[in-house]
């Protein structure tokens, strides 16, 4: 994290407050103890804020571990009144970072169970401000972050389809975008997916089609010999229930937004142990 | 939204891009669509984020109306790369505060069947940098923000009673703390709300109790004349499930970290339709 | 203050300047010396900037204490060229916020030969972009800094009664504010009062009246039995010389724009010795 | 004023209010309104954080224009929740702004009348992040602003001299500053000023000296012919009583931080009427 | 361009100054005449700082047209003041962006008397603060931007391959970065291009080799059926006397430094014509 | 640098990149070599950037100490992701630095040859945001760094001529300006110059004027005995060829865009050395 954005998200707990005024500044000790289980998410964060503040703190963990209900994830010693500045906004930076990052690993066990080198990827389907810390906290959980915003590898979706046609679309790109970068194609029909595999694209995304179609896709690209020169990236409709099946039609990656729409904040709290 | 604001949440999605290089500028029009019912907000946001970009919006719809699957919220017309340039940061925003207003509401007409006045409030646990995104949405769905950060209304929790002692706590906060501000105190016994509510604080917080201890805490205080002297916040533990029971025991405010943390982010997408 | 506002003070008076290919960077001590007594306050600021700039600082006084003149307030050691880029910026801070300090203690003093428990409050009326430090200075002189701005606080003033009525004005902040924010109403006459204190508000502010009225006031909400039920707020045309009979009336607070508008900044002056 | 010093500064008195949630967004118009007479500096800056906030301004006053008490300066036109929103800073800055530049009015005319060529000039002694405001309205009173900041004219202090020594800091400054800036040395006696007029400088800074030795001390130099050589600066100790006498000495500007420091900010109000 | 970065560059320029104090607010119109031919870059950013200021802005030319020495580039219109505000920072814009342009456009015709589909591309050799601009000034003159900065396409350099070795990085790179990113490594043998293709990467960057050995090493590459999988970059020590040597190797890409680092900025003069 | 530009620099290279998921954070130790001889400039910064990212640096060199291609310039010790993440940034400030300090050396070197105790200065044609370092750097290579931007000397220039007049400009500018500013005029003829001369300004630009014509005013001017009033700066195609002929014709100051402009970017490479 930049200063600047350590003090962004602090003035927007803290305002003008001078929080010594009403909590005396003596040396205290705390500790953060999980409310539940998961997969630990935010601590380098949760300790920056806290040497912003002047807050030392310890921890047995590392981002990406695993820890349990009850359990002690981090220590921090420091002023009363500094302490306690800053308990809100760690607490939230670890809830919503582990609870992305377990959602990620539950997904993606899940879904090696149908393709044990399968990739979990998220989407641009991010809190706005704070997609850095989300997309962070995929890749913490396992998952794969996919690109980071609209200056990233060129999705053509379905949007610039209807603007420009799909073939034409890809041919911009070609020309236009930076050799460095990647192009992607979303499509809905497996003879679209033929078609940009056959016009020669890095990535095709089979957005909001069955399992069924998606095996099907993969098997005519295979027989096609166009299967290797793609990445194939499932999307859509898929969720705890249902992507061990799409994992298992053999496609390189499955991307939920679910994983940071849904995820679920974990419970932390912040207790003085004197 | 200031016009900073607009700038730093399409940075983190734009980058250096220059879309036009890729999208041409021709003049479109899209939809945006509703997949799923909800309360809707996020629609100044939505149109301030396209008037920035020089792309006009219009609805007949406000902030806190309810919608239905399949309906089309808001209609936009400008140049297709400024549209498509702004699509996913205007979903990402309705969608998040969609969601959470659509859960307040529902929370809302549970906990007024059990007491037809009683307020339902949020919390500060929110998404770091995006609070007052929440917050505004809680307000959209029929709630109460409760207060924005620590420097609004004076709040005494667990933490600084352990380190400063209740009622020490509750002498600082009323000699210290501007008279413009209300004080809160944090109890987890009926013992503690009665002695705040003698010693005079605005609000109690019964925090983490059982129905029964609320409705037991809020007889004692009726009993000893207590009752109209201060507010009664039930915390902790608190969901759909059991929102109504709260409700009944009488006390006037019902705060739930839940409306943020656990809000289901709606779907939205954006067509071009020419 | 936040590492941002110190770059932004400083930047304002030091611009591009590479102050050292002017000032030679040799180790040197100086001292803050006050050139007229009074109570201190900034002095947390200067220390902060200075440590910004790599300069120590000591002192033997705290914030809210009382300086005489010729007294050294603060020793400072570090490269010259660092301590002159930091002395205009300390000074300010130092000339302004002992400024407002000390008027608010006079002023308090003399209200409490009136009344011993009432407050002395700030008002909005403050420099733009130095308010924080202004209502710092206000606490720091053993005042009450009143509400920061228009997010805390909500306070119907008269134009706000102009466009809404008295009534519903009052209504309308009472269903739409946070529960945990304390609704005022600003009134002219004893007739608004008691309507306002009937209705029931947290605050009454009597704007603009006589000392006369102000003590009729207060004793027909206590025949009334609504006196306890509200807090008192003189405002408008109170100054030293009257401020002890506004206090003598039974108010419980006392509010002045004076504190800020007209305080006199105190001469302090940097002098290297060595 | 830039766009981002509009929202900083609106931002520090609205923070996260929506304030149409209390205020009905009706059409408005609205009179500000002094409540005693001066020279009117702020005009623009009222212009600009209204056209901001979309309310409509018209005045038949300028900056620098004198106005009576009980006059309207501005009218105001736009919707109620945006004109209350931007009132509190619009007359802040007023205030702050037509204060200072009614006292430099005075100040000069009195100065004047010893001298009427003579300039009057502020000093770095603002309010911090302010000074851009008190500087401009010095100029709109009359005055000159004198250096900005550090960055601008070299001026070799006390502290200076006592590092560097009077001589070698001349020196130093003549060959590391650039040829486009003036080069000015602060002195405390006649022998100082007439060493640093033969050694060459662009202005003499006459500090703290008594009406009498700034007389010798013109005269002196005169005599020796370097007068027309360089610009003499009477500053110290220098108001309202006195700065006739000043002026009358001869010398070219008188400098004084009590334009900034204590100038009274004048009262205006704001009235909705209809 | 962000409203914030046109606030940001001006303000650089022009700090606090008022500058209709010193120019009169008269309208004016005036032209930008090139001093030399070249081909056209910053004409959009010309005309967002013009109508930032308030000015008008007209040109038959767009970004990348060529143009003559003499020709009128813009014409604009407004205040005097406001034109003279903006002058210095637009002529700066065109001035260094066509530069770059000028120069990539020589070295794309040069390089394609060699290949014509050969691409030229920058580095991250560029002025900080103004990659923007210099990557957008490499696109309008024809070239390719390559990757922005470190969070794009994934490069194993030299540095990376000494503390990771060359298998090892790539290994990390295919694990770690997401799906969505290419992934380039930089040799310096013939040997390292065929191990980097058979290990299998998407751009081999060929770096500082001579035009011999990277004809070899195209050869090689084709001869063992891994030239289609890959991407090859030539970069280091070509100019214009040698890209086309380099370009008729049958490489896909050339790199050079040296349209950013040496491209000489071409001159404009803005003239008040009435 | 203050830290919010360290951070805004470093951010456009680095964007959202956490670097230590594809570098080990293992010590490690790098040097910093030049490609080529020059003056070295931009250590300061290239110190402070590595000190941010808490990697320490260690040199033999000062700014403005001339070195040989091939040297260490500058040894760097931390973790690897850390030295790597600000390696480019670094490269790109001494490469930038160092080349203009090059060039002003070069400059001075040669228009010394013709009048020892002339000064080479710049211009404000600089790269938009990083004129602080380009000015900086001329500094470091013996240069003058010329006013910083509009809002310091005034420079009268043919635009404000046309619009004013010249006279009725410098009557203007002398009037409104503050004392503590000079005054220069920028004129094409020997007869406006003594004109200028003659009305009184601290600075007079002779542009564009040939080495026979700037002789000649220059002798005009001692002949009426106005030389001596006024400073003479030369400017307009002025370059290495004829610098030395200009700088013997007596003027005080050669200006010349060309040490910005033109300046070649030198090389350097950071090699990790373990």
């Amino acid at each position: 994290m930049l200063l600047s954005e350590i003090e962004h998200f602090l003035a927007e707990d803290i305002g003008y407050e001078d929080y010594e005024l009403f909590v005396p500044p003596k040396e205290c000790t705390a500790e953060i103890i999980a409310k539940e289980a998961g997969i630990l998410a935010g601590l380098e964060e949760a300790s920056q804020i806290f040497a912003y503040l002047g807050v030392q703190t310890a921890t047995k963990f590392k981002d990406g571990d695993a820890f349990a209900a009850e359990e002690v994830v981090m220590r921090v010693q420091g002023k009363a009144h500094k302490i306690l500045k800053g308990e809100r906004l760690v607490l939230n930076f670890l809830s919503r970072m582990s609870g992305i990052a377990t959602l990620t690993r539950t997904f993606l066990n899940e879904a090696r169970k149908g393709n044990p080198s399968v990739r979990i990827a998220g989407t641009r389907k991010t809190t706005p401000g704070f997609r850095k810390y989300e997309k962070k906290a995929i890749i913490i959980g396992g998952g794969d972050p996919h690109r980071f915003g609209l200056f990233e590898a060129v999705i053509i979706k379905d949007n610039h389809i209807k603007i420009m046609g799909l073939e034409n679309a890809i041919r911009v790109a070609k020309e236009r975008a930076s050799f460095s970068k990647k192009i992607e194609v979303e499509v809905e029909s497996v003879e679209d997916a033929i078609k940009a595999a056959e016009i020669g694209v890095d990535i095709i995304m089979l957005d909001n089609m069955s399992v069924e179609d998606v095996r099907r896709c993969v098997q005519t690209l295979e027989e096609r010999g166009l299967r290797d020169k793609v990445i194939l990236e499932a999307s859509g409709g898929i969720d705890l229930s249902n992507v061990r099946d799409y994992a298992a039609t053999g496609v390189d990656v499955i991307s939920s937004s679910t994983l940071t729409l849904n995820a679920k904040s974990l419970g932390f709290s912040l207790e003085i142990v004197e």
